[in-house]
This record gives C-alpha cells, sequence and structure tokens, in this order.
C-alpha cells in the first residue's frame, strides 16, 4: 500500500556493500534452514532498514534478536547522510522488558511464527485444547523435578520463563517453592501451566477473534494507516531523490 | 517515476536463488572492479527483470552482452508463472546487426559508457577535436600496417570494426585494400577515422545538443512516457499482487 518502501530498499541496496550484509546472524542461520536461500532472504534487512528510515524514526520497538538489524539500519542511514546529506536521524532500539521465550519443540531457538511447524510455539488465538495439547508435547528431559536451570534444562526452564512471563505477581521462587507444584512431575505442571497460558490469553483470543469478524472496521484502520504512512513516506522519498539526484 | 518497479524487483528477488544472481557474469567481472561491491550491483539483474516484466513485453532490444540478463528475465517469469500463476509472457532477444565496439583504451572490453573515464568511448555529442584527440591516444601496436586480426591486433581490429559500423557501403576488404589507406601509418588512419566519424556523428550530435536545449520538450517527452508506463505498470502489480496475495 505504500510503495516508497521498495522504492528505498533500492536505494539503500546500492549504498550497503555485500559483505555487510552477508554477515548478519539471522541470514546466516536461516540460509542453511532452505534448500535454495532467496535474494529477498538476504537483501531482507535492507527492506527493513527501509520500513524504519521512510518515517524518519527515532525509537525502534524490536526485540533483542533485532539488535544487528537496528545497527544495519544507523550504519546506512549515516552512511546515507555522510554521502547526500542529512536526511535520516539517528534510531535507537526501544526494549522494553520482555521475556526471553523459547520453541516449545526446540527450546534453545526462539519461538517465532516463522518456524513452519505451529507445534513450537502458542499462538494467540489457540484454544485451550490447543494450547493443552502443545504443552503436553513441549520437549522437556527425563528428570520430574521442577528446576530451573537454562543450561542443562532448556525445556522445564522455558516452561517456567513462560510461566513468569504471563503472572507479573509471581517471581521465580514463588513458582519453585509452590507446594502444589513441588508435588508434581513435570507432565502434571504442563498441564497446570497450559491453564494458565489459556486464562491469560482468553481475553486477547476473544477480541482478536471479535475484531476478525469486523472486516470493515479492519480495512479502515488499515486504509487510515496507509493514508497517514503514504504522507510521510511520500515526503521523505521526494527528499531522498532529490538529495541522491533522481529528480 | 514509475515506483513499481521496485515493487517488482522486490518481489521478484524472493523468487531468485542467490546462487543463481551470483552466477552472473556481469557481477563476477564488475564485482572485482570496486572496493565495495553493493547489493545493487548484485541484484541489479533482477531490477532489469521487472523493468521488462513490468510490461509484459515479448521482443527486448539489447546487446549480445545481456544475453544472461534476459535469461534471467525469463526464469524469473517461467518460475513465477509455474508458483502463482500465468502473468508474463514469453520474452526473447530483438538483436539487430550491431558491430560490436570495444573501447579504445582496453580494446578487449565493450566500449561503455559505465566506464569511470570517457577516453576509452566516443560519446554522441562529441566535438571533432575530442574525437581526434581519443582517436590518437587508442590503444593499438607497434605494426603500423593496417590488419583486420582481432585475436592479435585488437585495438587496430576495432577501429576497423567501426570505420566499417559507420559505413554501409564499405566492407572490411574494401577499406584493407584501399590504397590511400595502405599508404598510411596506424598514427595516419587514426586522424583520417576520426574524420569520418567526426562526419558521422555531425548531425546526431547537432540534433542531440538542440534538443538538449529544449528543456520543455524533453520534460514533457518524459512526463509523456512515464503517464503511458504507469498505466500499463500499475494493471501488472495489481495482477501481480493479486496472485502473490497481497491484496
Amino acid at each position: 500500500m505504500v510503495p516508497q518502501h521498495t522504492e528505498l530498499a533500492w536505494i539503500l541496496s546500492c549504498t550497503c556493500s555485500l559483505p555487510r550484509i552477508q554477515r548478519m546472524a539471522q541470514w546466516k542461520e536461516k540460509k542453511t534452514l532452505v534448500k535454495d536461500p532467496s535474494v529477498g532472504l538476504l537483501t531482507y534487512p535492507i527492506l527493513q532498514a527501509a520500513d524504519i528510515l521512510l518515517y524518519k524514526s527515532t525509537l525502534v520497538p524490536v526485540g533483542e534478536d533485532q539488535t544487528q538489524h537496528l545497527e544495519l539500519t544507523r550504519d546506512l542511514a549515516k552512511s546515507f547522510n555522510g554521502r547526500y546529506g542529512t536526511v535520516f536521524p539517528e534510531c535507537s532500539m526501544l526494549a522494553g522488558e520482555v521475556a526471553k521465550i523459547r520453541s516449545l519443540r526446540s527450546p534453545t531457538s526462539k519461538m517465532s511464527k516463522s518456524e513452519p511447524s505451529d507445534k513450537g510455539r502458542i499462538e494467540l488465538t489457540d484454544s485451550p485444547e490447543s494450547i493443552t495439547e502443545k504443552l503436553k508435547k513441549a520437549v522437556t528431559d527425563f528428570t520430574s523435578e521442577l528446576t530451573y536451570d537454562p543450561v542443562n534444562r532448556p525445556g522445564v526452564s522455558n516452561l517456567l520463563e513462560i510461566h513468569l512471563a504471563l503472572c507479573d505477581d509471581l517471581d521465580l521462587e514463588d513458582i519453585l517453592e509452590d507446594s502444589f507444584l513441588r508435588a508434581e512431575d513435570t507432565g502434571q505442571y504442563k498441564r497446570r501451566l497450559a491453564e494458565i497460558i489459556a486464562e491469560k490469553l482468553a481475553p486477547i483470543r476473544a477480541e482478536t477473534i471479535r475484531l476478525r469478524d469486523d472486516r470493515g472496521y479492519l480495512l479502515g484502520v488499515l486504509k487510515d494507516g496507509a493514508d497517514r504512512a503514504s504522507g510521510i513516506a511520500a515526503r521523505t522519498m521526494e527528499e531522498v531523490r532529490h538529495r541522491v539526484g533522481l529528480r
């Protein structure tokens, strides 16, 4: 809806050295997961940089796994400004206190919406049954006791992280010393945690499902956002084109 | 002026494998010529493919050095059609009888407008003096006789090619057996050829200079072209977005 994203991405790609983009950790990781890694997979961080710079953003709310991508964005902005005159402000990461939740199936990688199978993640719209099922099959180990040990017991520790992230009023000791939980094995704890997750997600799930059915409202939000974005994007690109000499 | 070019290029880049684009001969050659080859240099053939496919072109007038790029375009179109349904027609090269003119300074590479120095090429707007100067400094060898031998005498052979390309009514033997030319050494031949080039380019040069000063007319041509192109480009991208599921 805002074609300036790919336009700016193209211009930035002409200022970004190939070795620079090939050094990105996520590229190195992801290219091994597919048979034929695409050019788009490699250059995606440049499109992300355009997504940020097009709006002259100064604060970017991203997870820690995006630190390197934000660094690239800053470098591209700095190098563009140095070469053509200042257009882009310096941007920095807006990091909140967010739990690092890992995949239920491979608890050493992050829980990700781009993992092909949805069995490793809890979707915000998952039914309680589906959550119970996913938790049941979550990778743990052969020790039934509940301990927090991310290095040696990543599976169980991940479940505890999820538990903590959902319950603001609890800290790790509260959970580990809970007499009910101490009496349970991992299987029982998984069922208990599934209930907590389902309960916490229930209002989010209900609202998401309600909004999903309100197509008119959603299209309105999209259109309104696109209209506001388009105005800013058009002004930035006018400036960029002028600076690089395309007009 | 037609933002759909970069938009389609982005989509095509997501369907193009990285090894495929890294195999392009021009990339392999050009990346060695610059200190930090850019991502844009690598992905430029994908933008070229978008330039062609956006207009559903069937015949593409390009030089032989673009054969590989056109092959990429055909592959990208075929793979897009196969994956999302037929949108792009098959395109082929429209090759005329064109002389292969090489750089005056390094007669093993093509005469190119992208070479940093303009000393290797004749510009259509070069003055007769400039043409004489460039010809004078054209790389030849220590044999003063005029012979056509592209392998062992690329410099002189290139001059003969230019000569032939400019004079439809002459063939190679006419030139080599011309008694005037036979009596001359390479230096004299260069001066003679410079005159022929200047004479042939004179009307093109005059018209180019005249048009250059008619800014209003040129902007009108650009605007008219952009308007016509925009209509086609918008229709193709609507179709592409619909096919890939972006709308």
